[in-house]
């Protein structure tokens, strides 16, 4: 088993390099060939995620289904998929994997439990197809945290119009954007800071801050997440043939 | 046509982020889906490839075989590699391709062309195996430029030594030997500088210093021909059925 870890990505791009360079960055390596294998689809000709689950706009299922197939057959022994949005679509994607399929959702939730965040009120920065889908509520309410989100008239100004401009390229006026819509979650008592959208830790990962509570990055978690299949696999294959 | 550029990496795993980072920043895109479509073949376990050129150590061709073929089944219409001491292989690894492979000298001579660097001495940061296999001498020689390198005690005390500090992730040591080599080689009368291994643009873009001839970057050389030859595509196509 060489634990390929195969890369559903391309939404969008940028994320799905970042994603790469914090698993590099996570494992313990003095050469190249000490790193995790991945085979990365970043493919980005997807139709919009939000845009599908908020007008009913084009799905971007078959584009998905498409690479979930491809990273099969190129060898893919676990998937993990750098797009909070794309979730939407998790149990399809993963029904038509014939590997594990790590979720973005259950890897931001275990970075919590690591970081010791107590129960209670969580404070999510994710798109409005994010939020609208539900994608992480039930996730966090089973972990004992309620889902905090900005309203309406501040995801469109401050998230939405960030997030398109990390996607254009527009990184200063992004971060600035984003950074006030963190502020402005943190003064709602909530005990951490969910970066739910995989373009935001791209300008703003909340490490040069300390006026608002712990921020949790889902894309670092889902890296640890690979990381920690990757070097578990021995284990869980001994156990199996035990 | 879709337009896939297959990308066979992972020799260094940071290196191949490095290059789709400068594919995604040289695109002219305002949205994911106007980005071009990749798909990486990042699987570092790959023998050394500068052990086998000088001791004849394990081939890394085979793997690198196994990474044409899986990214040609994935869809790849044009592949790129952004290792150079790989290229020893590429008329292998271009003949098992059944797609059009960059090669990535060809992408460094095209950029210094593009930057009126007037022939004659240009100066060579690369690894010992790139340099003893000559993989930029008759390349450089068909374009007008002699090639210029360190003495063996600087390329092994700052040059390898800066290689290897890379992929072990020490980012500072390995920029501080890194600029010393390249501005040993600045004083030596060359055109140009070519960083020729890509790992040294991971933490030493030139772009700082200015006591130095031009530094001709060779994976931003190879991220300008796969966006060359993507948005080239339409027009080639036109042509062969014109």
């Amino acid at each position: 088993m060489s634990g390929t870890i195969g890369v559903l990505g391309g939404m969008g791009p940028l994320a799905t390099v970042d994603f790469m360079r914090k698993v590099i960055d996570l494992t313990p390596a003095r050469r190249d060939q000490e790193h995790l294998p991945l085979i990365v689809y970043s493919v980005p000709q997807v139709p919009g995620r939000s845009a599908c689950i908020l007008e009913g706009a084009a799905s971007p299922l078959p584009a998905m289904l498409r690479g979930i197939r491809t990273l099969a057959q190129a060898g893919a022994e676990c998937i993990a998929i750098p797009c909070n949005t794309a979730h939407h679509w998790y149990d399809e994607l993963a029904r038509e994997s014939r590997c594990p399929v790590l979720h973005i959702v259950d890897a931001a939730c275990a970075a919590m439990e690591r970081r010791a965040v107590g129960q209670g009120p969580v404070g999510l920065l994710a798109t409005t197809g994010t939020i609208a889908a539900g994608i992480y509520q039930a996730r966090l309410d089973r972990h004992g945290y309620d889902c905090v989100v900005l309203g309406a008239r501040d995801m469109e100004d401050l998230v939405m119009r960030g997030i398109a401009l990390v996607k254009a390229g527009e990184m200063e006026d992004a971060r600035a954007l984003l950074e006030t819509a963190a502020a402005k979650l943190g003064t709602q008592g909530v005990r951490a800071i969910v970066l739910g959208c995989t373009e935001i830790p791209i300008v703003f990962d909340g490490v040069s801050s300390s006026s608002v509570p712990p921020i949790v990055d889902a894309t670092q978690a889902l890296a640890e997440a690979c990381v920690e299949w990757y070097f578990g696999r021995a284990g869980r294959a001994a156990e199996s043939h035990g």
